[in-house]
């Protein structure tokens, strides 16, 4: 009953996050921002687009935490010790009454069984290991380096020794509970692992690392949420970045596949540019066409609108890309998909 | 793909597991043996009771691993390499051709997204603990001082420096993978934790840890199986374990209740009775009516045939508890539900 | 200094333990009790020398705390936040002073470390590990089945449902535990992996594990201590046990090789022999001279003192065998080297 | 004898490895640049400072090898099946002539034990925690936005999407097999839980993680040498990086503590200086002197000089501090240590 209660008030955390991701996403309108790969800045997208990656990922817990519901709502009521109890229950009667689904199938399972702490807690650590990578994200954006992002006061401290700093503390603690819940999930397996059926006092041990995983995502899923709707974003130095470095490199090779060039050839071509472009230390459409013809042909002076941040985003035209007409269907479809989330928690409610 | 391949495979195998589950539970029909709480003997139960406690856990592990590939089963062609492809590809079209449900809906996620793996060896995990679990009953139960089961000579191998040797090996090597299975699980979590999006190199390393949990357990899975058509059951053996040592102290104090006794004195009662049998070697039904009487004046006559073994059985007599008939519904029971998982393996054939 | 003060309390914690086993391997005297591998008998050994083999696993238990203790025993005041500090400190006195061996050497890695951490809960983890193996045997010695170990009811409870019962909660307790102490370390180095230098918010969840750890090991060891006190050993039967199953049968086969028999051959015809004790129902030694002639001409009348219970112990004649000279000598060294470590452990108090 | 090899092969990588470290902290001088804490610049230090926070990670490593080694030099030959050699071997003998300490002193532990793997691979694990933060912060100073550190072309690959880029692709591969090795780690550990004495077949499963991991640890570590060769640090933007953003504003608190205003408040005071300075976009020592004594009177002339980057890298003058005279001394002292380290080594060879 406490996984049952547990995953639904988790739900509907994660309703709110992920509604804060969406809202942010509604904000940002048609602002760019470099999307990464290895750490490298790699090809514009949309900061929307951006934002609803991690939309999807909690999508996707949220099922895991309903899928897990589903098979953890059987009522163990009347197994007694390990061969059912003597008493004449009425075992269906009392499960429904009770609002699990139905009674355990086998007296023996249901007093060694700990399988629905297992998957809820392995549901919970894939959770916190997406929240650990938006962390690790906000902390990187919210460097002094790369400037995407302003610490929300409410949310970060001052340093007692250095007077001019200020730490991402909630991020950095979410990014170490993740660490702890990972834990947990080892301590449950490790505990189980190769005891004998039905129930021995190991199991005891379970329930420590169940509370502590449901504690730490029920308080600081809450604290992303608010993290989320308080952080400001510098869009136009997002949108610099995403227009600095050549990030049109892949576009540009684009381009000329579209002329006709064997991606492997544009590949190396626009290799070619990028290198040009770096020795002048300025962007590929600040090079002449005469320096672009003089690696190929197919260069010309529609290149120049191409390559554009504009055009560049719009190109990625299909399900899923940065396109933004792909992004405002996107943006649409995660909205209808909380909702539905959100009216099943409540159905349990 | 792979994952969705693996997932068919091994539900597949696992639906033969289960067979060989439920085939050796009908074959012992109705005999008794103990079950254990603490690795100390509680009650007697069926057999076959105890043999479906395995099918229940395998059923969760079959259900879990049809989450998972319905959540894995989304195709990521024409994501790119972070911003969805610049070519005007129907991704519905070749999503649905091969055998995916549709695509996937972000194409950042998708390229920085291991869920579906870290979901799937969680499901391995658990799937593995099972069968850690049943090893070790395999091994105490094949132990000299058990008796209950011959090892198979197929599957066991003898002393190189002990001749009167035979050893469980492959209980001990399915043991020991469960280990790895897990270390596998923990290699996933810690190289995902962390990491901003979307593609790191580091999600290279995600591969032979799952590679790694599907060759341990479609390689372990069909010798499981063959283990235990092979193993030799001493049902007597069993049968005269579960009548040793006053198992029926419950079913006694279930009488006293039945009685108007109170239940937490019926248990005192039948605690000193207990202690009366230790003292004189015998059972509780080896004291004479007079000495039961003595504890207390609800014992009558009809105590001796209320703690029969037959009787003690039968009177866990609700759903999912061990009274024969009880039993020989949830047989049934399973052979359907294992008919469905098996068909629905064959459904994405 | 909280690591290093635990590592001193846990020290004196396992001289206690060992003390503890050492006295019951010196009562036990010329006890013997069949040693097991595969959960299977293999040969006699010392009731004293299988206690033995706990002391040197935690004697190694100690070392590592010592090494553990040394390496952690750098004193990080005047690191100040990361550069080091502003003020003109004596760290040398101030590190001697509070019973360091020396300052810490670099004020980046001194902030930024918690090596010392992880080494000790790796050293815990190791630890539990060899109480969770102890565990497992107490249970099965004191299982109703083998029958060699009396639980000491003042570490055991009674079943609430079952009167019969009495169940070895604290074994279980410990062994769960074990897993516990896995996932704290797990958590730290997940918690650690892959975080920048220097201080980061997430070394603040190293704490939580530590201190449960430590709680842990600490509440535990002397509750182990207590149980090896109090637990009766059934000497006759592990004596009984260990006459039973031709567990001589490697002695057989050193008596053949004697003679000059290859051992390979020597294995096979013990291995006849003990099919045919088999079939008979008896132990080797009850076998006519003239059975075991019909298998090989150099059994001779001499066999059946060679394969006695006590000549099968004395022939383990090696350093770190079960002859009962060599264990003498392995109490005595066990001891000297417990009374070392304990001093040790005061030394720094 | 594998783990004896494997430390003495592991601690000449880490020798080469620390070398090369020391030899670019030489090679740096006095070049500055800013130490973070929190992924934020917290104070200037100097680039050896840095550099030697990973020597003293490596020299603890180094350590643990060694007690490792030792700990494990204790040869079980002789130990036979489990109770001890029936021949009369001189084990002291062989162990001296195999290159061990001593024999193994019980017979049992010997052939249970896998302490020696489970340590070697907890060392093996840390040092791949310091190799993972070493790569998260290479990743870091080569990014783009950092750019502190040009990706040495050797150990890079360019993009197969995107021609403008190149990928760190060796540092990501170390992290990420940081996390395989904790995984192996974990295995260990859970393997040999709870299984009772001595040898059972679940411990051939240790076999593989610890190839694994020093597999692992042998191949990359000489990459990470190389690695540390081959980069180029961009020493003029550290410093300027190091200059920016007022990363004195710790010093100039000390300057105030040094006229005698109380930390606290100088902290304060500092603060403000460093709003004034954001709102003014300039540094601290561009404030006038008349801005500063409006904040409070005990700014004087003497400030200027006592914020600049020297003097604030020349105040944190205590040992482990980065003040270019201790850190000569550091480089020294590493230096010695390292040598020593490899002497240790060899005298094994």
């Amino acid at each position: 009953m406490f996984v049952r209660a547990a995953c639904d008030e988790i739900s509907e955390a994660l309703a709110e996050l992920m509604s804060a991701f969406v809202n942010r996403a509604e904000q940002a309108r048609d602002a760019a921002m470099p999307a990464y790969t290895h750490t490298q800045p790699a090809e514009p997208v949309l900061v929307a687009h951006w934002l609803l990656a991690y939309v999807e990922m909690l999508l996707r817990d949220t099922e895991r935490l309903a899928d897990c519901r589903r098979r953890a709502n059987f009522c163990p009521l009347g197994s007694a010790a390990v061969a059912g109890s003597t008493l004449p229950l009425d075992r269906h009667s009392m499960a429904v009454e009770l609002g699990f689904a139905a009674p355990t199938p086998n007296s023996i399972d249901a007093t060694a069984d700990r399988d629905f702490i297992i998957e809820f807690v392995s549901a919970l650590s894939l959770l916190m290991l997406h929240l650990s990578r938006w962390t690790e994200e906000m902390l990187l954006f919210s460097s002094r380096e790369y400037g995407f992002i302003r610490l929300p006061e409410a949310y970060s401290t001052g340093s007692s020794a250095m007077p001019q700093k200020m730490n991402g503390d909630l991020l950095e603690l979410i990014r170490g509970k993740a660490g702890r819940v990972i834990g947990d999930l080892t301590a449950l397996l490790v505990i189980t692992k190769g005891i004998p059926l039905a129930y021995d006092k190991d199991l005891q041990e379970c329930q420590e690392p169940l509370f502590h995983a449901v504690d730490v995502v029920l308080s600081l899923t809450p604290l992303a949420t608010a993290w989320m709707k308080a952080a400001e974003f510098d869009l136009p130095r997002m949108r610099e970045a995403a227009q600095t470095g050549c990030l049109n490199a892949f576009a540009a090779a684009t381009y000329l596949t579209n002329k006709g060039v064997p991606f492997r050839i544009a590949h190396e071509l626009v290799g070619k540019a990028v290198c040009l472009a770096l020795q002048k230390q300025c962007e590929l459409q600040e090079l002449s066409l005469q320096e672009l013809r003089n690696l190929n042909a197919h260069f010309d002076s529609d290149f120049f609108d191409f390559v554009k941040l504009e055009n560049v985003l719009a190109i990625h035209n299909v399900p899923g890309g940065t396109a933004p007409a792909r992004v405002q269907e996107a943006i649409a479809s995660a909205r209808k998909r909380i909702a539905q989330s959100r009216e099943e928690a409540h159905a349990h409610a």
